[in-house]
């Protein structure tokens, strides 16, 4: 009996090796070795292999490794990616068009249907495939098409009111880059993707490099 | 003896600390309960006790709690924002220039000292008071600057040349937004800020509220 579990830092993990096997799979390798997975992403062979055992009921086959393309389905289906994430998003200035414009996304199962904003310059234009709507029409949209994911790229004095339109659409889970601490009903999924977040562990990780300041792991 | 030593789920949950206090600040609030700043973040009060102490020597006096001002000034230095680092970004597309918008990162002591980029229409012009220079005098720039942070929000395919040219410039950290796992020598930080990985998690997440998929927190 296998049990499937996976910490945080392993999830992080998955997407480095999903990458570098479909690089394989482009190259038309069929097997490939533990090690030589762990060499590309200088990750211990031992982590490796427990990350793969989590995923994977796939064994390793002694001196070839594993199958790439067995390996490959079973990851995406742990993550959830064989099974599409309708989303929306909210804000479609230069973050929101990096996101829309980031092909990664829809090949990790992100469906992006629709934009929104307040910018009369921006409404009904057409950005990488996806329209933008006027935010008025937000949380209709979310029911009527069934969204799941709401992403959040507005500034972050308007990331409340949007989250809430968002709930009230019928999200799942809201994907929040503003720089706010979000309050939603239980049972709906926050995901916090905050650079001053991200930037205040980059410092405190240089600081401790100068000897000041020490952190636990 | 105190220890101030703080785990890293801490670390990320202090930019959230500070931007409540500095809203209180700016309000004219001298004292603050770790009960308010409990509520307000909907975190348990002994975790914010717990936080704070690891970051501050000042005690809590008992009915009125913490003085702001010190509070804020104690935050600003674990996180290393009174010690501004400088850095430079390579790749001012949509992602590189939100980025260079977002002002909260300057508060928090990052100088964005240079812009580089590849595109003519790029080079040369001034975006949010940074000049974007061609990309082959990122190295020089580096040396001659003193650079510390390099920030990378190019395609991914070039990310691992752009890192090179980053070390080579004598960068002691790298904040890599593209998804490729960067190879660095010993000594040099590498945060890497993975849409795609954020991704992963996020539909990790989703997967496990339909019961397809367990994860160990």
């Amino acid at each position: 009996m296998q049990e499937r579990v996976l910490s945080i830092q392993g999830v992080k993990r998955l997407p480095y090796y999903l990458k570098f096997l479909k690089e394989l799979q482009a190259n038309g390798v069929t097997y490939v070795p533990a090690a030589a997975i762990a060499e590309s992403l200088d990750i211990y062979e031992v982590q490796v292999r427990k990350d793969l055992a989590a995923i994977s009921r796939q064994p390793g086959k002694p001196r070839v490794g594993f199958t790439v393309n067995a390996l490959i389905e079973d990851m995406e289906h742990f993550l959830g990616y064989d099974n599409p994430n309708t989303a929306v998003l909210v804000g479609a200035g230069h973050l929101g068009q990096a996101l829309m414009s980031y092909s990664e996304l829809s090949h990790y199962g992100l469906k992006i249907e629709a934009a929104f904003d307040v910018s009369p310059e921006l409404i009904g234009k057409n950005i990488h495939g996806i329209e933008v709507h006027p935010v008025e029409q937000l949380t209709a949209l979310c029911r009527e098409k069934n969204i799941e994911i709401g992403i959040i790229t507005t500034p972050m004095e308007y990331a409340q009111e949007i989250c809430d339109q968002l709930v009230a659409g019928g999200v799942k889970a809201v994907w929040n880059f503003a720089h706010i601490y979000l309050h939603v009903p239980k049972g709906v999924l926050v995901q916090n993707e905050d650079m001053a977040v991200s930037f205040a562990l980059l410092s405190n990780h240089l600081a401790r490099q100068m000897g000041e300041i020490p952190v636990e792991e």
